[in-house]
């Protein structure tokens, strides 16, 4: 039952990063062909990349296209409503946060099921989860947002750290899943929520 | 036969995109080691990525070391002759577009002969076909120009559908290869001639 | 013995190009997650994107973990200690030199070793000992300085050449290493001493 939620909240995932693509090809005024090309690179950026460095290839969407076929829709979808989620960015932000959690523990726990260690499995949770909007940012001509934006990547890093440690115990994968997916996500809300921040370096001698 | 003009038509799209490459290191002012790399980049980085994505490891490349060889000579003579390609844009471009065809029919192709379904057969032509030019832009420091330019990556788009849809039915392979091969040619001749494009994303409210 | 000492400077390269990549996140002002990203991403970028494309998967530091906390390491220590080798640029510029140096020998090496032929030898090479570095300068936001900087990658060029053509002779592998280790960093510090570079495209027709 963990497995059919997961499944289900792994295209809901792709489908809300593609959103963030497609709404950054929106600032830059492509065309449609851009919106498709931007919102796809970044809906399954993470995942590609993930599958290339370890190995699993073909990468996951050659052989489920449906990936592919509900990043097209929702980059269409979002050329022709665009205004839609510009006007809801409080709730796209935290559509993309659940995309973010899930991606963490399904990137650590891909990983892990191909026999590496925990600190690998740590850094492909990461790489998972913020590949795509990489790819996004430095496609659109920017700097990557999860380089110099408020606690992003620091959610991922805790939540897969939660999720390899508690997995390797006694407690249940499908725990260890909800676990490192809650603690992402709550993170994630909380640093929306509250603007929470890092100290950035040399911030103090700035005073 | 088609065959052996499809390598020939291979050779030809890795050299042009080498020079495309090339001329970007002209206009930065680069040394003649930049040349070689940003040409090479450019001539075989969508056959490269397109192999790691589908797992057709070692990629391309490296079993037939000729495709380095014919960047690096092409760009060397780019760094001597730019006056060269630069007086004749117009030709460069239409050449670049055989190579854009080209590459998206031979992507789709390849993905085709390793058992992906038509959508990502489609996907990785299109990969194919433009990933060596948003490398040649993202390492010059600019927005890729796929992203934001007149048709381009449309024409490849057309002609990788066609290819597959196609392919998938009593026309044999040789006769899709040129249908797909044909149409993105068509299509992208027809931009460079008439300027075509795609309205952008909100053009109609800055009037 | 010198299988050993490959492995010591193996993890030095990596612990000085993760050292490089925290002091570009200091000049950005990123907080500690982005050094530990940008400062990983450096040290085992090159690596990574060898073993993809040799299809030598999973990449090398999935199973050997320890390169990664190595980055971790030197990142949060760069952070805390910036300005340590801030104030000791020209020594960390020939530190950088000597994991170049390295990258270089053992980049042509594993391709040598899969069996690839003397041309792809040479550029996966040259690709493991400057993608790092690429990726850190792209991410940060800046022109690859690999591509407009002073004698850099020619020096890796001419050491993975030298390196190769001597391992396909009568010497044995471990002296083309050192004399391929030993050249790059001879050029690269001939470099730095003296400020060498190769002429520019239109330099001359500045004059």
């Amino acid at each position: 039952m963990i497995d059919a939620a997961v499944v289900l909240l792994d295209w809901f995932g792709v489908a809300v990063f593609a959103v963030t693509g497609s709404l950054a090809a929106s600032r830059k005024r492509m065309d449609i062909v851009g919106f498709v090309l931007l919102g796809t690179a970044t809906g399954i950026g993470g995942g590609t990349i993930r599958d290339a460095v370890l190995g699993a290839t073909p990468v996951f969407w050659v052989n489920s296209p449906g990936y592919l076929l509900a990043c097209v829709v929702m980059s269409v979808a979002v050329f022709f409503l665009a205004h839609v989620p510009q006007s809801r960015e409080a709730l796209l932000l935290r559509f993309d946060a659940v995309g973010l959690a899930l991606f963490t523990v399904l990137g650590a726990d891909k990983a892990l099921a191909i026999g590496a260690g925990p600190i690998p499995a740590v850094a492909m949770g990461l790489v998972t989860a913020t590949f795509g909007g990489i790819v996004r940012d430095v496609l659109s001509g920017e700097i990557p947002a999860i380089l110099s934006r408020e606690i992003y990547a620091t959610a991922a890093l805790a939540g897969a750290m939660a999720f390899v440690l508690l997995n390797g115990t006694v407690v249940p994968r499908e725990t260890a899943i909800v676990a490192g997916f809650v603690l992402t996500l709550a993170i994630r809300f909380g640093a929306l929520r509250w603007s929470w921040s890092l100290p950035r370096y040399g911030q103090s001698s700035d005073l």
